[in-house]
């Protein structure tokens, strides 16, 4: 089975073609498995196959007869109905069970996943093993610096996501001065960034633009074949209008989707991308 | 100075005339210095003075004629503009420290005024110190109880607020099952029940309504003075809305407005409301 292609599951987004073509230019064959209704028009013309996203058994006997090295996830599934899962997943699992993870996390929901298809004798990876250089870098990138303000507020949302890593919760945190703006829920960090927005114009926030920094880190310990943080130049975009100053990442532990129109919108926006170590005060990279 | 009346820096809400009359009732005397454009117009006709919101000078003459034995400040007061608490506040403080606090939370805000009374002489005191009989009381109010999977999510709750006491942040969390589904920041309380109310129409939150239960507590060495949070009718209305089965808050440490009405509101909804003891895992008070 080593010798076989890497499978991508795709979903929506920009990323899984990315990754296809990642894989094409470094030699390695890959088939696509799209997912209808997720997967964008341009992938879905290169996929090998295309599947309902909870046809489970569609999934497996493609990859049975694909025969791939590695199987990988790649890009945005909303998540599905409690009923819908249940149906499909329901085939091949325990009813109870499922009902149990549905009223977890996404994580734990996705983790599922990974362990059915562990179950079926595939090797599951996750773009970490398979396209390192798609993952932000350390240090600062673009031509915008944080300052002394900036490398504070990243370090009290380094320090604080790390102590909610215990919790089935976001990724991500908004820190202004030093003061804790917002904290990441499952509405995810488009709409986290909306609501800085709003409190910016309301009176609970400092007026003056250009303060607060986004930190994105997976949490300790998180299995990054499911859920990697990603930031990508609609990122930025939002940041900006939530008057942000910069963004600062997990280096090698974040997805940068499409690095060069990153970097450069953040250079346009005039804000700063950093790229710091889990665990650390950034201040190392960026002093 | 210790016979006194005590003195009532009165903002919004019906608080302020709640404790005025809990004072009469137990024949304490009372003087009431509302702040214009925040007070109701029923307490404003009791008041003995009114002020305008960042008019420091005269907060600080009326209190000196009247000679309180404590001041207390009771009631919402929105944060002003920081062009405006500079230009008032910087007649008798550092323009400097004052731009620094204003970079901070409410709380730090609340604890320069609060230093500022202290300052000229005022002893300062919370509604805990003056109408304890107004806070949260320990074990289930009302007849509807949790059961076993909302205690353990009031556990997370309580543990996670815990946790975060380190950080200038909310003071609430709303846990599902065992997903924390949403932090208070400084858009407070009622919006983020509004936020959870748009998670649940969406995919990323488990359908089924009852689920989740809202958890307040105050912060770690918070000075309850200045921030104590608070309940009310309002607050299960909009919890209710948000799909939650109950609210959790800290006895003893927590303002319930209009206790009668708010557990009958409560009942009406089929909601618990529990008081556990901050740190405890409320199984304790529940059981």
């Amino acid at each position: 089975m080593q010798t076989g292609p890497i499978a991508i599951l795709a979903g929506s987004g920009r990323f899984p073609e990315l990754l296809a073509d990642n894989l094409d230019k470094t030699g390695r064959p890959c088939r696509i498995l799209a997912i209808r209704g997720f997967a964008e028009a341009s992938l879905r013309k290169r996929a090998d196959a295309a599947v309902d996203l909870l046809d489970v058994k569609k999934v497996i006997a493609c990859l049975r007869e694909w025969g791939p090295s590695a199987v990988t996830m790649a890009g945005g599934i909303h998540r599905p109905k409690p009923s819908a899962v249940l149906s499909a997943f329901s085939i091949l699992r325990n009813r109870r069970e499922i009902a149990e993870v549905m009223g977890r996390g996404d994580d734990q929901l996705l983790r599922g996943v990974v362990e059915l298809l562990e179950e079926q004798g595939h090797r599951v990876l996750g773009v970490h093993d398979l396209a390192p250089e798609l993952l932000a870098r350390p240090g600062i990138q673009g031509i915008h610096r944080p300052n002394s303000g900036d490398l504070r507020a990243i370090a009290i949302g380094v320090k604080l996501l790390d102590d909610l890593s215990a919790y089935d919760m976001g990724q991500g945190v908004v820190v202004a001065d030093e003061r804790v703006v917002a904290i990441e829920g499952p509405e995810g960090t488009d709409r986290m960034l909306a609501r800085v927005r709003g409190l910016r114009r309301s009176w609970s926030l400092k007026k003056t633009p250009g303060t607060g920094v986004l930190v994105k880190m997976p949490k300790r310990g998180q299995d990054l074949r499911i859920d990697l943080p990603a930031i990508g130049p609609r990122t930025f975009v939002r940041a900006a209008k939530a008057g942000l100053r910069g963004v600062a990442v997990a280096s090698g532990v974040t997805l940068v989707l499409d690095r060069e129109q990153t970097v450069r919108t953040a250079d346009r926006l005039g804000m700063f991308l950093v790229g710091t170590a889990a665990g650390d005060d950034a201040s190392s990279d960026a002093a």
